[in-house]
């Protein structure tokens, strides 16, 4: 790997879009203004007024939340808790390569179902549920999906609701993007439009705070939360006091909002810098720009081989997620890139590099 | 519960004897020294200067620590890695309630082996193993007991490990008071004197810096800690770098030695005043002092319904945790002081609530 390897691996921040200094302030006034809150074990149900914060922000009782350490631990918990070996499980094809790894390592019986460039195939997915499959719940990412940065229309988000009320599963609404719009109009999530019950809501402060934090949160009916709530007390005590109570004193003093304004602006102008350098660069990528999020889905032609060019592209000193790694099987012309953790001026060489392990690939597609 | 309760239920050290003001000026620094490293995800094996912090002070390899969200969480790894359902694991009797409660969870032969003031009874462990259980591992807390306050004898440790090798099975050290130790000559742990890769060690600094920060680490050999490194990827990506980048900090400013001192001095006066006041108020209860942590075990008379003590103990004001808590049958005339929340000007009372709950149980052998 060459030392100046621009990743667009990881879904991360660079440090330029992170708000250091006020994240110090916030700490600073997390030990004067509570300190025993901040020091003491509590409970795992999280530091109490982030959780009384974030149930104001979602117009819900306190006891349909509970924070904990990131919102993969909150996945963790909610399938350890709702999903039984052989159980059937729907997922988007492709989706977040983690929550794949876990469902699976859990003994789902997991079914991908096509998502499309506004969210999942509902249509594929009503066959599917029409066929007899009864999923213990449907896994969705809606805004600027991780990995392929499409967003679940309005239509489909009803859509979505009445199946989940027909047919009896929860939907799980994975949400850590929501507020990394940039364009386009915000969409009510499902979980503020649900009637029944059907919508357990997740998110987190990793992309709006910074991921090193590790706070997280799920929203859901209370009694489901409770017994959450009981398998976290046995896992940890309590999360992390220190980090909810931190992320608490930036929410109320205002500065996650100037926090979020940053992170739009950047990635808003990352997005546009990738857009006109793979136009320049590799015109045969297929793509949809990303109205907010992290990450862009790059479709290459037919018979490219996505393991080869990431080889071909490590040795050129640029990374990225295989297609592959968010699919059971296809996806190999496929490639995630995360513009999130590459900053502006680093992204057109970075496509550059790519380019050209794209046009080293012999036999492949591009030699074609 | 009345308004003053006096709690000697829980396991944590009242404010005064946290250092908030270091705890606040590190967390300053953490941000000022290592923006990077501090605000970004990190990988599950922990923020790596504090990774290689506890590997010095326990004289191995980098790649044989691993830091996590609490000592829990690491026990929570290494039980789901190391133990299958329906192996026998060895733990002491009493032990820890929630180590209890894991091991039962994971559906382990959890095997109790009577613990004495000088640690785990090695004749009846021996006998039992003669007998051909072949445990998993054995679970023992070496220092100042969780819940009996007691210490392993360097006897007793040296020949847990020949039992270890000569049985092969693994012992899992589980130390989290180690430090806080006020009296009496500090043993060796079985980690630093194991020749054969027995032992897995677990420590904390939540008796040492504070629980809401709930870091804590595992030590062990690197094959082992690779693998749990794994589950943890899986099921958080990475634990809190902002609360390791704060423990750091921590740790290498001396900041920590003038805390330990701290909970050590508030400590020791605790228990002088606690051992007077049961003098004085209930000397019926028979005890062994701690030299260390945060716990008393208290055996009443033969006869005592604990269950019965604890009610009537709640109705005036003090709290406790039921010796059968800690057991998975009999206790029944024994409870757990823990004196590291309850400041010292509050023992004397606290201890006078119990007794007055003592006499009142009509019937009982207090009444007798």
């Amino acid at each position: 790997m060459a030392s100046d390897t621009i990743s667009f691996a990881r879904g991360a921040p660079s440090l330029d879009i992170v708000d250091v200094g006020g994240l110090r302030d916030a700490a600073t006034r997390a030990f004067t203004n509570d300190p025993g809150g901040t020091t003491a074990y509590g409970t795992s149900i999280g530091y109490v007024p982030l959780r009384r914060w974030i149930a104001e922000q979602h117009g819900v009782d306190e006891a349909q939340v509970l924070v904990t350490n990131g919102s993969m631990q909150a996945d963790a918990f909610l399938f350890a808790t709702e999903v039984e070996a052989g159980q059937p499980v729907v997922v988007e094809k492709p989706t977040y390569d983690r929550t794949l790894l876990n469902l699976r390592s859990l003994g789902a019986d997991v079914r991908m179902v096509s998502l499309q460039t506004d969210g999942i195939d509902t249509a594929e997915l009503r066959a599917l549920l029409r066929s007899g499959v009864r999923p213990a719940l449907a896994h969705v990412i809606p805004n600027f999906q991780n990995p392929a940065g499409y967003t679940l229309s309005l239509a489909k988000r009803n859509e979505l609701l009445e199946l989940a009320a027909e047919y009896g599963f929860a939907i799980f609404e994975d949400d850590p993007y929501k507020h990394i719009r940039f364009s386009g109009e915000d969409i009510p999530t499902m979980h503020s439009m649900d009637e029944h019950d059907s919508v357990v809501y997740a998110s987190s402060f990793s992309k709006t705070v910074c991921p090193g934090i590790r706070v997280g949160y799920l929203v859901g009916p209370a009694a489901l939360i409770a017994k959450i709530a009981k398998l976290a007390t046995n896992t940890y005590i309590s999360p992390n006091m220190v980090a909810q109570s931190i992320v608490y004193e930036f929410c109320v003093s205002g500065a996650i909002d100037g926090s979020i304004q940053t992170v739009k602006t950047a990635l808003a102008e990352r997005v546009a810098t990738l857009d006109a350098a793979l136009e320049q660069h590799l015109p045969e990528a297929r793509y949809t720009l990303p109205e907010g999020g992290y990450f862009m889905w790059v479709d290459l032609p037919e018979g490219t081989d996505v393991a080869a060019l990431f080889d071909a592209a490590s040795e050129r000193g640029v990374q990225f997620v295989k297609g592959t790694d968010f699919l059971l099987e296809g996806g190999e012309n496929t490639l995630r890139i995360a513009y999130s953790g590459v900053t502006n001026d680093r992204i057109d060489e970075g496509v550059k590099r790519l380019a050209d392990a794209y046009r080293s690939l012999a036999g492949s597609a591009a030699a074609a």
